[in-house]
């Protein structure tokens, strides 16, 4: 059996290692990641340029694009058989709320999900301005483990990935692995102006980590209670809801 | 009132001035977009580099990012006031089906949402090969203005956008405008691999349309009816659904 690991922080991040051991003990593991760090790249698909695809071991290849560039030229060029799982991570960084609509992370299994093969992604919630190597790596690996083991042997819904969040502490810390719903998260809005050595203006963008909305069962709050999250997540984004209450157009 | 138009095509794509043109009906419009195309872009947000602005004209204003930035830096630094609505478009070509996950100029739209502003994406559904001057980007624009004008009049629910689509023929051609869900689309899967001039290998990746599934009421098979269609789509991608159903964890 096949498994596919991808991710967005690309081929030389710390979260590659540790997701292949631990997979490696359901069958024989592919890894194609992006020759570069992607993060917030989000679904992009390189159209207007060339791929270059560098193999770097057996089994290990670099690609010089997206994280859904990767699981796209692996489905369709590298591997030798249909993976029975793809397997995006382990990012350095939380994908909960509204981050799933930046993550690259997340784009790679959605990526495999349009393709018909079963996904999961997973991150682990670190605290920003920390160094990679005191992570708890092995912790999100050994629950992506449980995760893709009852993917393969249970199967999806069609058009339906597992979007996995773990804390960054030491296994026998967790509080346990919850399903959770997407929730909300908010960060503080900022532009940032300053001036280059010639006097022109730029701008940084982006703010901090403010807070999640309190929704029950959602994924931030379950995560600040030291739960792993499994979150259930939908190619199709129609809201039927919104969609049935629409008025009809003359 | 305040309208803001962005779109992931650039800040020369000729979908703009139809678009600003027709939407000036409903008060000061604004254009913040990128510097350059930017399609296939998803929902990327620029934090690895600085962003320039270029003030182009009065309320004309151009970003060296992807379309998400600009409705960042927009609705956060450059306006003066918030906008009642954000328009994304006119894009060409069509954003239907899975392309929705893809698309830059839903990004646009889905960042505003985001923030609490409703919001719109418009594209036209041109066929490959075409120039740009031959398309009715005013059958387009037409739609997208009865689509807004009712967004500012009755709102939208919270975290929902709308996804409008319209096939590119003369206004008293179309059959109509339809409320539809997003739908599935599939494209030949590709991988084209060539040599370059020194005898390595590059790839091109990415096929041609293949066909809509047959859902129905959802946008693919409308549009091929001759409908513009309206989609609404949540920022919440969870399946509850599948949520419901899955087991808890050990």
């Amino acid at each position: 059996m096949r498994i596919l690991i991808s991710n967005d922080d690309g081929i030389h991040a710390a979260g590659l290692r540790p997701l292949e051991q631990a997979l490696s003990a359901l069958g024989e593991v592919w890894v194609v990641a992006p020759e570069r760090e992607q993060s917030a790249q989000s679904h992009a698909l390189t159209m207007h340029k060339p791929l270059r695809i560098r193999r770097k071991e057996p089994r290990w290849y670099s690609v010089s694009g997206t994280p859904a560039d990767c699981v796209y030229v692996a489905l369709h060029h590298l591997l030798d058989q249909a993976p029975a799982i793809v397997v995006s991570g382990i990012n350095r960084g939380a994908n909960l709320g509204n981050d799933v609509l930046y993550s690259g992370t997340v784009a790679a299994a959605m990526e495999a999900t349009l393709h018909g093969v079963p996904a999961v992604a997973v991150s682990l919630y670190v605290e920003w301005g920390t160094g990679e190597r005191d992570h708890s790596w092995d912790t999100a690996a050994q629950v992506a483990l449980k995760v893709a083991q009852r993917v393969v042997n249970d199967g999806l819904p069609p058009r339906v990935l597992l979007n996995v969040n773990v804390p960054d502490r030491p296994a026998h810390e967790l509080s346990g692995v919850r399903n959770a719903s997407m929730g909300v998260r908010h960060y503080e809005a900022q532009v940032d102006e300053r001036r280059d050595p010639r006097g022109r203006r730029y701008y940084w963008i982006g703010g901090r980590h403010e807070r999640f909305e309190a929704i029950k069962d959602s994924d931030g709050p379950l995560i600040e209670q030291g739960y792993a999250t499994v979150t259930p997540i939908r190619a199709d984004m129609t809201s039927y809801a919104a969609l049935k209450a629409m008025k009809p157009w003359g």
